[in-house]
């Protein structure tokens, strides 16, 4: 563990976790022997950093990540949209549900007992940082992270929306680090017809925090920002009953499922999360001739979202660097968590190669 | 003018309209005899009339209509969306801008020196019926509108988004009234996708009249119904500016464009107008097989709101009485006003056979 050189950062381990964080102790311990196998080996961990942030000046940020896999495996960095978190898959240490739980598995691509996974909690995901983030800041904590955690070069990159401008900025920033990117529907810029949707769902939230209904506002950017990750086709099949009248108000059939996915939302994410996490996805902008690493772009037919265009774009100004996958799915946007089929199989052509 | 036989109604004349209502007086007028020729005489009323409404029972309702042309010409109805009115277009009469001025025009097909047009502002508009409005409650005030004004039988409605819907109503409810039917981005169901953007939209003037911010919800709805009256080309054409950082907030490039639709609409805009209205599109439901009036369906691809497939799935149950024509825009949902030419087109192979 790096940590005692780490530059112009103040580092905190939580004392529960300090054996777990330390690769080089934890090999010697009986404890590690007996689930270093198979089984992955999941641990956390958070420290604190001084980050100089592209609109906001050096402030202080905390990095929460999480690590499963054998100390001395590859080691595959994963982020996912803004709601992901560093919880990517269940494991014995962590057994709650993992946002990605059908992509990092034993019988997966991202296999934890051969791969070391890591992820994060996107800087400004807790709420406490409210300033314009930068995708290019998220970069730099990814690298302050790599930093602490002694590790020089990632395998491989695999991001997921957000995530995937993150490690687009990452290639640019840190190409040194990065054996390869794999870039799930995201692309080098936003398009502005989802910029405008975003800018809309903030002011859903300013609205509610005229008056003291945060999270009434919070609920509505939610269940509007659903609309633009799933598509017509599923809300087609799904929501087809004819609207009800309840107290003189009409109530269609999808309301009850937006309703629910807007609560689920606000229980889990702190308002200034959501606004500055959002607002950083419109803040991307990414040269693709800057990136020197070999790089995947999987692009989604039917994202409302990421339109297939902008990733031929971007996989056009990658020049012999870039390659282009594309999947089908009524899932639009989200397909990512829900074509693992599909994904997994791009995954393996990709990271095994 | 057959306003003393009408049923159940109550029928109010404005003085100063009284006599331009009368074409049978009109016509022997050395005024009217000036003006009846090419320059088309326009004359507006109002009468309101009591109307069993499918979900709200009898009310009385407000009917403002405005109808352009010879007296004894073909009488075309013409409807558009939510937000139309009964001003279509500039006259001599009435100089200020109509909704439609690029469609109802001397050298268009729907020509006002020849045709009759007709026109009303749709029941609910003025936001004094506060109540669920079926689309087919305003087929039914478009029949009472035309006994008011002893029109036996329409040569043509056309009918554009709400104002299609109301025209498949009104094809089923009094098809002996009508001759032809061009129903324009309308199908006979709304389809769940777009019911669900609607409902959320109703939500954020919700969301607004908590906080005594009514003009701010309906603003916000407006804004998130352009996204769906436009395309994702439009956008990216004019919206490509990166976003700017005002007072620590990310501001997008639409953002502007979006606050003064959002303002426009909110001037003009009723909330319970706004509210019953947007509910109306989703009470719509209509069975093909009992339209027998002969119907045009122009669909415009990329349409996000009434997707080809629901317009495809209405002309197939219209069997031989169905025609579809599809027109490609960047314009979306507002392509009928916007590609006038294309639509004048079908309008004259249709309006004039």
């Amino acid at each position: 563990m790096a940590n005692a050189g780490f530059r112009e950062s103040s580092v905190v381990f939580h004392p529960a976790e300090v054996n777990a964080e330390m690769p080089a102790v934890t090999e010697k311990s009986p404890f590690i022997a007996e689930t270093s196998s198979a089984a992955a080996r999941a641990v956390r961990g958070e420290l604190h950093v001084a980050l100089a942030l592209r609109h906001a000046g050096v402030l202080n940020v905390a990095l929460r990540y999480e690590v499963q896999g054998p100390a001395n495996a590859p080691v595959v960095f994963i982020a996912g949209g803004i709601s992901a978190h560093r919880h990517v898959s269940a494991s014995g240490e962590f057994p709650e549900k993992g946002w990605a739980d059908e992509l990092v598995a034993a019988n997966r691509t991202l296999d934890p007992s051969k791969l070391r996974m890591l992820a994060f909690d996107f800087i400004g995901s807790d709420g406490a940082l409210d300033a314009p983030i930068d995708p290019a800041d998220q970069a730099d904590a990814v690298a302050a992270l790599l930093d602490a955690l002694d590790i020089e070069k990632l395998h491989a990159y695999v991001g997921y929306s957000y995530g995937a401008l993150v490690g687009l900025q990452f290639a640019v920033r840190h190409p040194q680090r990065v054996g390869k990117l794999v870039a799930v529907s995201g692309a080098h810029k936003p398009h502005p017809f989802a910029s405008a949707w975003r800018a809309l769902q903030r002011k859903a939230v300013a609205l509610g925090q005229l008056q003291c209904a945060e999270q009434q506002g919070l609920s509505l950017a939610r269940q509007f920002a659903m609309l633009s990750y799933r598509t017509q086709e599923e809300f087609g099949e799904r929501f087809d009953a004819p609207p009800e009248i309840v107290n003189g108000r009409v109530r269609v059939a999808a309301e009850d499922y937006l309703d629910a996915a807007g609560a689920s939302y606000v229980a889990r994410t702190p308002v200034a999360a959501f606004l500055r996490l959002s607002e950083s996805i419109d803040l991307h902008r990414v040269d693709p001739a800057q990136i020197s690493v070999p790089t995947t772009v999987v692009a989604v037919e039917g994202d409302r979202l990421v339109p297939l265009v902008d990733e031929v774009a971007l996989v056009e100004g990658l020049g012999t660097r870039g390659n282009l996958r594309v999947v089908r799915s009524p899932y639009g946007h989200d397909a990512f968590l829900k074509e693992t089929d599909k994904i997994d199989a791009i995954l393996n052509s990709v990271v095994n190669k």
